[in-house]
C-alpha cells in the first residue's frame, strides 16, 4: 500500500501558508512480525499543532523539519501480524498526516465497538471533549447552576464545554467569530447568550448575557477576550486557560491582560491546563461525555475537508475561522 | 482626650503626596455606656489601601473625602464602660489614623498577654503575617522542600513569606529594590539568593537563583516582575498574586504579561488572593507564626515613623522602597 503523508518543509513565522507543507508519496510495504499496516479513515488539524511548528524549547519538542506532521487519526486495520488485533478494527493513533502506516501493535489503541462515528474520537470523544471536560470540572471546578462563559464557543472544545454546562444546570454565555456560529450556540446548542466578537464592546457583550458576572470563564482565545472574560469575573471565579488562538500566529508578543490585579481583590483562580494534567479523570470523562452522547444531551458538528492533500487547508482553516466544531480531514476510500 | 487624626482631601491621581491629607483635631469626649476610650500606639500603613483612594466599584468601598483614613491600629484601653475590658489592655482596631478613639466594646479585638511587641499585632502577627502564610500555605499550596520566589521579598508580607519559606526546607529567591534590602534578605533572613530588580535582566536573575525553575512565585509586585516570575516557573507551578505595588499608582494601565500562555502547557495555576479569603486558616496561622516567633526561628523589621503628622510620608514611603519589613506609625505618648 502507497501512502501520501503531509511534511512540514518550513516554519511559519506568522500564519501558516500551504507553502509551509509538502505532500510526499511513501510505499508502506508490509506488516512484520508484531505489527499491523493501517488506513486512515480521518486525520485530525488541531490548533495545539501551531506551537509545535516553532523551533523553541517547549514542554513538547518542535515538529522536525522534513517529516510528516504527527498527530491523531482514527484507521481501520488493513493487516495485522499481531494476535487479537484483526483486519477492520478502528484504531487511533498519533502519527499525523498520513493516509497509512505500519507499526507496533502497541502504538495504536484499539477503538473497540463503536458508540459514535469513527471521526468523533478525534472530536467529541476524543482529546477536544477530553479538553472540555477537564477544562470544567479539573481545572475550573465547575459547579452546577454556575454562570459560565465560554471563548472560540463554537469550536471543537469550546461546543462541548458549552453543553457539558448546560447539562450541569449552568448560565452559559459564548462567543464566536460569525453569525452563523453565533446562531448555532443558541439555536443548537441551547447557549443562554452568545455575540460575535467582532461586534465591538467585549466586556459590554459579556455582561448583556451574564449581568451577574461570571463563575467559569473557559478560554480558548486569550488576547483581548482574556482581557474582557477577567473584567467580568465575580468573586471567587474560576479561568481555564484552555488555548490563546487568537495569538498563535503572532509574530511579536501581544499585549497581556492589563487587570491582573482584578483577580486580587476577587480571590480569581487561573489556571493553565492541558489535557494530558488530568489523565486521571479519563474514565469519567468517557463514562459520562459517552453517555450524554448516547441519550442526545450532547451533540456535535465537524467540518470536514477531504483528502490528504486538503490537510494543510483545513489546518489553516483553524486560524481564519473556517470550522463550526471539530475540523477533519477524511481521507478517500484508497485505491 | 483630644485626637489628632489625618484626613484624605483629595484623590491621588498618581503617587500620593502630603496635599492629599489634611490633619484635624477632635474632642473624643467620654465613653458612653458600652464603650471604651482607646489610645492608639502604633497606626498601620498598608500598600491597599492606595487601591481605596480610587473612586470606583471594587470589593471595598472607596474611602471618602474629608474623612479619617481607616486601617489597623494597636491602642491601650485608657478608659472603659465594659465589663471584661480594662484600661491598660491592648486592643487592635481599624478605626486608622488617628490618635485615639470612644467606640463600643465589640468594635475593638482584646489582644490578651502580648506574645510579641504591640506594634507586631499590625505586622508578622497580624494581617500581614497572615497574608504571607495563607498566600503560601492556602493560595500556593507550598509544600516542604520547593524552590520559591518570592518579589518585595524585604516588605512586610514577602519578608515573612520568604522567611516561612525556609522554615519549610524551600530554596528562597527573593528581589527587592536595593542593595541593603539585598544584604537584610541574604544574611539576616537566610534567603538562598536574592537581587535588586534594578540591575538589569530580571529573567535571568531569577534564574541564577533558581536554575531549575520556581515551584511557587508569592509576587507582591506586578508588572515586569510578574512577567519575569511567569517565565521562571516549572511544570505545575504555582503563582500567588498577592498584591502589585508597582502598579498602583499608574495613571494608565500597565502593559500585562505577554507570557500567559505559557502556563497552558506547564499547568501552572495563578491564584489572587486576599486574607479574607482564607479566614479558616487563622487559628493555623497564630499557632504557626506565634510558635516559630517564640523559638526564634522566624523574626522580623520594622520601619518606623514617628508621630501622627508623619503617617502621610509613612505611607508614601511604601512606594518609593522607604521600609524594610512592616511600616507603621508610633504615635507620641500623650498629653
Amino acid at each position: 500500500m502507497k501512502s501520501r503523508e503531509v511534511q512540514l518543509v518550513s516554519r511559519p513565522p506568522g500564519m501558516p501558508t500551504r507553502e509551509n507543507f509538502r505532500v510526499v508519496e511513501k510505499d508502506l510495504g508490509y506488516p512484520g512480525p508484531g505489527e499491523v499496516l493501517v488506513r486512515n479513515l480521518f486525520l485530525s488539524v488541531d490548533p495545539y499543532m501551531r506551537g509545535r511548528m516553532r523551533d523553541r524549547k517547549s514542554y513538547v519538542a518542535p515538529f522536525g523539519l522534513e517529516r510528516t506532521m504527527t498527530g491523531g487519526a482514527v484507521g481501520q486495520i488493513v493487516e495485522s501480524q499481531v494476535p487479537g488485533l484483526f483486519p477492520g478494527e478502528h484504531v487511533l493513533s498519533d502519527f499525523g498526516w498520513r493516509e497509512g502506516f505500519c507499526c507496533a501493535g502497541d502504538e495504536v489503541t484499539p477503538l473497540g465497538e463503536l458508540q459514535a462515528s469513527p471521526s468523533a474520537y478525534l472530536g467529541v470523544m476524543g482529546m477536544p471533549g477530553m479538553t472540555a471536560y477537564t477544562g470544567l470540572f479539573g481545572a475550573a471546578s465547575l459547579k452546577d447552576g454556575e454562570t459560565v462563559f465560554v471563548s472560540g464557543a463554537a469550536g471543537a472544545v469550546g461546543s462541548i464545554a458549552g453543553q457539558i454546562a448546560k447539562i450541569k444546570g449552568c448560565r452559559v454565555v459564548g462567543t464566536a467569530g460569525s453569525a452563523e456560529k453565533v446562531r448555532y450556540l443558541v439555536d443548537d446548542l441551547g447557549f443562554d447568550h452568545a455575540f460575535d466578537y467582532h461586534d465591538g464592546d467585549l466586556r459590554r457583550q459579556i455582561r448583556d448575557g451574564a449581568p451577574e458576572g461570571v463563575d467559569v470563564f473557559f478560554d480558548n482565545v486569550g488576547g483581548e477576550l482574556l482581557q474582557a472574560g477577567i473584567g467580568a469575573m465575580r468573586e471567587s471565579g474560576r479561568i481555564a486557560l484552555c488555548g490563546a488562538i487568537s495569538m498563535y500566529n503572532d509574530t511579536e508578543p501581544a499585549p497581556g491582560p492589563t487587570n491582573l490585579p482584578r483577580t486580587i481583590g476577587l480571590g480569581i483562580n487561573i489556571r493553565g491546563f492541558l489535557v494530558r494534567h488530568y489523565r486521571h479523570m479519563r474514565d469519567d470523562f468517557l463514562r459520562d461525555v459517552g453517555g450524554w452522547l448516547i441519550d442526545g444531551q450532547l451533540t456535535y458538528r465537524e467540518t470536514v475537508f477531504e483528502g490528504i492533500e486538503s490537510t494543510p487547508d483545513a489546518f489553516i482553516g483553524l486560524f481564519t475561522g473556517a470550522n463550526i466544531g471539530k475540523m477533519v480531514v477524511r481521507l478517500d476510500e484508497g485505491d
